[in-house]
């Protein structure tokens, strides 16, 4: 969109005549697009069985790690077979059919305003930001180490791009708060400068109970209605192969006794911590995940799960992690077959292995798009500004990805058939050999007819040249500039803000949590 | 893929041992990809039929005018109503029906070498080069004019990249070249610099006359075997709306009476030539392509013809084309639904609006493959190089562009299931907390286990950074002077390419053709 008509654009949309405001593009509503085409089956029915039938061998026969006492102990109480001499635990198949029996099929997962509540299942789609990330870059500072400010700056610019959701934990890691209170004040900055659903990580008992009573500060609700509404997910990474390791077994443990939301995401590199087939690291990624999911129904029957799909390749030269690639795409398509085989909401991801946000970012990013949303994603992670496979959280390729995402909501909008979309009344007047741009039929239409653009440049070659021929990079740089200037915080009750700021301020006094675990 | 690593991945596929062949990165083979996964269908059976009926009722009640008397006259004795005062011609829906039912659902395109035969149509995918850009570029030289030289060139980087399975037309026009004696000259250049089906401009009479020779001579074969086996294609491009032009008529004509093939190939953009909404926009697309491809069945019965969807949208500030949008993702995929419904095959287009090689221009090219090989794409026209809505061919887009197929390809692979690919002993033998890298079972698979890119770059950031920070162009660009040093010509037999030859000069010795019509 070029300089020139932004401004009249978003006058038209928004109405507004302040002239900093005038200056942001046009963005789509921030309402959840739903999957209304039928996802792509890359194996047949009897495939799929056969995969579903390995993983139940697996947990059988192999069976996985389960490294703490407490869900140990839970485990063996609900049948399962439990070694304590060497932590692993082995599931009989029947056992894993009757408790993955009670994870909803749909559930709504809250925020601190209603508006941005969001359906998470079923035919709806939900995108995060990017989460986890130990840099960040941009193209004024290049690439440094996280710290609060860019957190900060991060999550501003989430909270300001309406086609992102949720906010898919630290978009980059404040490394410049000590680890006993980061997640106190991270979260606190969270629940206060965005009003997007919020990740908090499983990082031991005590933060877990932290968490829980700041998203229920913020939401100004008692501890019943928490445990009605799931306020706050968490990603459980299984450390894969079969092993779920204490910090997230007992974040299983805290979230899902609490009716939250556990995202179950083995992290299963083929040919690394997977076998080289594709099929058989489905069949892994299958197992740590019906154990997980399983278990935390142990917990709780019916907490909200989501199953995770993260099944990706190595380099076999390197052995660096490679995102985006053909083995993703049919991966995350297989994730989404198994999901909805067991009714279970699908959690897919927007990723790259690309350093530079060049032509290789947007095709992986793409192609990972196309993987997810044919795979029939509900729960979209690491939607926006991810770069270098995690490494680094890109202020960039969050607003890039932003229009991705814009573009899959748009392509997702179907087609309207009808009388007066067939338009052979306009066709007939318009006549063999003449043209449309004038007929009452286009005109209208014409506003609303087409998805509007943030990045994409459509002038003319001479016109882009003499601009300064700008890249892409260069254009989103000048929207997170902007976007950020016009940033203003989400309206927070005073009396939940100065509860959520004295709980941090006693827990920080306290000393936070011990950060030798 | 980084300079240590591309020798020996190419010495241990290729085994060869010469040092300048040793630089060229790993291709996938020539093979053609089938589309194994079942299409994605973006609009209902009904409001498929509803497309369908509102197209038959345009030819009905509208018409479309057929500017060329010769055309005319056979649609009259066809028995379609044809007004010769206004060129208009209505078709009656029994007629269309009956006309439509001679194409053939699938046939071989030959050139001049055997192994380079298509199939096409089916479940069958065949990509070409870019076709027609009045201008060239590459990070070098920059945007330019078309010349001959860079046509020849493009034309052998098309022969050395294994995905690009056809030229699809000049890559760039070669203006240098007189307009009379062009095709002649292009066409030679065609036919001895690569050995992939080529294409023919429908330009008049005697260039089809011209070029059908010079294919009959460059496969030696005589006419009775060329019109046993379809040896060259024509893009029928309708002028929307609802006409088509004299030369067009005229391609259709003189290639479907040699049982050549034909691409019938609407431009409908939405909200210019065609209405702006994509229901009304594809039920003109679908008119022209029933009218145009009945017609070449009138001119012969069982003449191969490829149903082309290439349905778009203008920005509606500026008016400029746009590719690579969630409208033509959607159209694509409906194009496919309506080819699949005649039972046609289906053409479309990897396509961007991008200006540079950017972010931009990667997007929109894999939103392209998205929309068009989930619409079930057999035939797909500038699969490589385009850029800026055609107005420019790139030597590193072409080369871009071939990993992104050669992705697609992979993708299209599937996923082998069955008790070796599931692996469950290997994941017994590596078990909780292990590794896969040494095990039998990756040993065994890892080195054709994963797509291997000739572009992406998975270095870590630090080697990457030390390597000067290459981006995807500058590390096409590299691969363009490599392929181009490497480049050898095709095999062409020397009786073959004399006749070539003398026909060649005998004609511009006569003048070619008049360049006045």
């Amino acid at each position: 969109m070029t300089d020139s008509d932004a401004a009249p654009a978003r006058r038209r949309r928004g109405g507004r005549s302040d002239a900093p405001r005038s200056r942001l593009p046009e963005q789509r509503p921030s309402t959840q697009p739903r999957l209304r085409y039928r996802p792509t089956e890359v194996v047949s029915a009897d495939e799929l069985e056969s995969i579903h039938l390995a993983s139940l061998r697996i947990l059988e026969e192999i069976g996985m790690d389960f490294l703490d006492g407490e869900a140990r102990s839970m485990l063996a109480a609900a049948g399962a077979d439990v070694d304590e001499s060497t932590a692993r635990v082995r599931f009989d198949r029947a056992l894993i059919a009757e408790r993955i029996a009670t994870v909803p099929a749909q559930f709504t997962l809250h925020s601190t305003s209603s508006h941005r509540a969001l359906v998470i299942g079923g035919d709806w789609l939900a995108y995060g930001s990017v989460g986890s990330a130990p840099n960040v870059a941009d193209l004024d500072g290049g690439r440094r180490i996280g710290n609060r400010a860019d957190y900060q700056n991060l999550i501003r610019l989430a909270q300001s791009l309406n086609t992102i959701h949720f906010l898919g934990g630290y978009p980059v890691e404040p490394i410049d708060i000590h680890a006993s209170v980061r997640h106190l004040h991270a979260t606190y900055d969270a629940l206060t400068l965005s009003d997007k659903p919020i990740h908090a990580y499983s990082l031991g008992r005590q933060r877990n109970i932290d968490c829980l009573e700041m998203v229920r500060i913020a939401r100004g609700i008692d501890d019943a209605t928490l445990e009605r509404e799931p306020s706050i997910f968490t990603i459980i990474n299984s450390s894969s192969p079969l092993r779920l390791d204490a910090p997230m077994l007992q974040g299983i443990i805290a979230y899902a006794a609490r009716n939250q939301v556990v995202v179950l995401t083995p992290f299963t590199l083929a040919g690394a911590m997977a076998p080289v087939t594709l099929a058989g690291a489905l069949a892994q990624q299958n197992a740590e995940a019906l154990a997980g999911i399983a278990f935390a129904q142990i917990v709780r029957p019916g907490a909200p799960c989501v199953y995770g799909g993260f099944t990706s390749n190595v380099d076999m030269q390197s052995g660096s992690p490679a995102f985006g690639t053909p083995e993703y795409m049919r991966t995350a398509m297989v994730g989404g077959q198994l999901a909805r085989r067991y009714g279970f909401p699908y959690r897919s991801s927007n990723v790259c292995a690309a350093n530079a946000l060049d032509a290789q970012a947007a095709y992986e990013s793409v192609f990972s798009l196309w993987g997810a949303v044919m795979g029939g994603v509900n729960f979209m992670m690491h939607g926006a500004g991810w770069m270098e496979g995690g490494l680094h959280a890109s202020y960039e390729k969050m607003v890039i990805d932003a229009e991705l995402l814009q573009m899959v909501s748009a392509f997702l909008d179907g087609i309207p058939v009808d009388d007066d979309s067939l338009a052979i009344n306009a066709i007939g007047e318009v006549g063999p050999g003449g043209h449309f741009f004038g007929v009452g039929h286009t005109q209208a239409r014409f506003r609303d007819a087409f998805h509007h653009p943030m990045i994409s440049d459509w002038r003319n070659y001479e016109t882009w040249e003499e601009a300064g021929r700008p890249e892409a990079p260069s254009k989103a740089q000048r929207l997170v500039r902007e976007l950020l200037d016009a940033y203003e915080p989400p309206p927070l009750d005073a009396a939940r803000h100065d509860e959520l700021e004295a709980f941090v301020a006693r827990r920080v006094s306290e000393g936070g949590v011990p950060t030798d675990f």
